[in-house]
């Protein structure tokens, strides 16, 4: 197979999104926005961002997911995408495997795959996620948050790198069938993880900031909190854990995964007190879990509290080239 | 310098574009397109589409010269890109030199650099570009053509496989003071290629096809008959090929490169014989070189000719997988 039977045979699906004009097969896609656009790029490297034997079908979700993650983040709607794949072989069960979960992704949220790119290299996925805002709505980026809005996050924190300590230990948590059948629910969600399309979407107009965490709670609240000039106070007591994280860690593992640990791609969001009813009625129409965590302040500072005492923040998240 | 430093310090420039509503640093960019949109993304990996000691600044200036290669290919207007960059290490000097090739280009097409990402890993660049087009202009696909149409290049053909043959040969190339000069400028060529973004989009109305020559003529011609369902006559005493090319070479190299070499970046267009004088009144119009160097068929076959003799295709173009 050479690159173009590879595109041919992999990559190129039919569209029903009628705003695609042009999509895979020529020089590039024509595309017609119903108002701006959001647009992001995002790349996973083998061995840095997922594990290089990662089952095919969670490297193509994954790399899919975290570009659709930022796109919710600004409140917007994904719509298309291109895909840059660099591979050191044309493997066709991987490359089967590989578009299958791709592409389930893609068509959970209704975004067409309309172009991309097709190299020999060492392992590298770069998708760039193209959403619509219509014209009235206000994106919702970091810069937002004021002193004395609410901090939201969605879902739980902490699954994703708890699971993939758990992959790293493989073995050792799978031994015993109890702890691996959680253990198993932990490292889906780092291997697939969730991005919350709609959640972001809906809170389009009512969160006053958001952010997604990919490099932990701490880090990310810390870029939200630099954007919007203040600070932040947390109680790490309200932060939302999974019952498989807090049976299978000890108390200290999980308040580390939950604020250090990245690969969530849970939003982080802020919003007015007065506005507390209608987050609760935009993310219940979602289906979305969330929960209030702490309140931002004026001081440039991020103070993480178990009741009035001052829990020293965990490692910083993720960083290349640290 | 951790990626947020190196965002900062080397990718972070105002732009002039009002419709750049919120670009580098936050979850995605948002953009306010006047139209429709134009998309691609493509990708360089160190050691298969340049030298790993290729100098750092050659390497920003290609790596956006070859989307927006495609945005021109498709007669659109290219505004906006977004830039993947893997990278094994954080060197100042190389980030420096990477970042100024990459915005003179960008600047001189007034491409403004909206979004990307940085991260750990083997070197690669990955640049989506977006491009606008106007709602009242049809884009300029492979599969527009139809036999009888003329078949025409801009500028010359096989500059760039000629330089990077210099370049695997560098020494001999370069004893030679007389010859060192003239296969420099096929280096440049090679290294910098000039993506032909005044003349794509001056061909948008008037050209039947068009598709930009990246893989060599005679593999990009195939793909524009392939999409056109047709096929091409081509005289080869008709293709453009600079002074320097056929000085440096022998005849066959000459040809070999100019049908087989990629990285031209130059326009390969078809239009009909009525609308030669459109062609060349909106390519003088922007400065561009141009020449006609075949025509469109019926049977779908590329034909390459010297008088009435058949000559041999040579080597197909790069493929990816072969």
């Amino acid at each position: 197979m050479n690159e173009f039977e590879i595109i041919r045979r992999y990559f190129t699906r039919a569209t029903d999104d009628r705003a695609v004009e042009i999509g895979v097969g020529d020089d590039a896609a024509v595309l017609r926005p119903d108002g701006r656009i959001v647009v992001t790029i995002d790349t996973l490297v083998s061995d840095v961002h997922f594990p290089a034997d990662a089952p095919p079908d969670a490297v193509g979700h994954r790399a899919l997911a975290v570009s659709l993650s930022d796109i919710a983040a600004m409140g917007a709607r994904p719509r298309w995408c291109t895909l840059a794949l660099t591979m050191p072989g044309a493997d066709s069960d991987w490359l089967e495997a590989f578009a299958s979960g791709f592409y389930a992704l893609a068509g959970r949220f209704g975004v067409s795959l309309v172009g991309g790119n097709l190299t020999h290299g060492p392992l590298t996925v770069s998708v760039e996620a193209i959403g619509t805002l219509p014209a009235e709505a206000a994106p919702l980026t970091r810069g937002g948050g004021r002193p004395g809005d609410d901090v939201y996050v969605t879902g739980t924190l902490g699954d994703a790198a708890a699971g993939l300590a758990c992959l790293k230990s493989r073995g050792e948590t799978s031994a015993q069938a109890d702890v691996g059948a959680l253990a198993r629910g932990l490292v889906t969600r780092y291997l697939k993880p969730t991005p919350r399309v709609e959640a972001g979407h809906a809170l389009s107009g009512i969160a006053s900031a958001a952010i997604d965490i990919s490099d932990g709670l701490a880090a990310d609240l810390g870029h939200l909190c630099r954007s919007s000039r203040c600070g932040a106070e947390i109680d790490v007591d309200l932060l939302p854990c999974s019952e498989a994280l807090r049976s299978l860690f000890s108390v200290s593992d999980v308040l580390r995964f939950a604020l250090g640990g990245g690969d969530d791609y849970e939003l982080c969001f802020t919003a007015p007190p007065s506005a507390a009813e209608r987050v609760a009625a935009a993310l219940g129409a979602t289906g979305t879990p969330f929960r209030r965590i702490g309140t931002l302040t004026e001081k440039p500072e991020i103070v993480f509290l178990r009741g009035t005492e001052r829990v020293e923040p965990p490692v910083p998240g993720y960083l290349h080239f640290a």
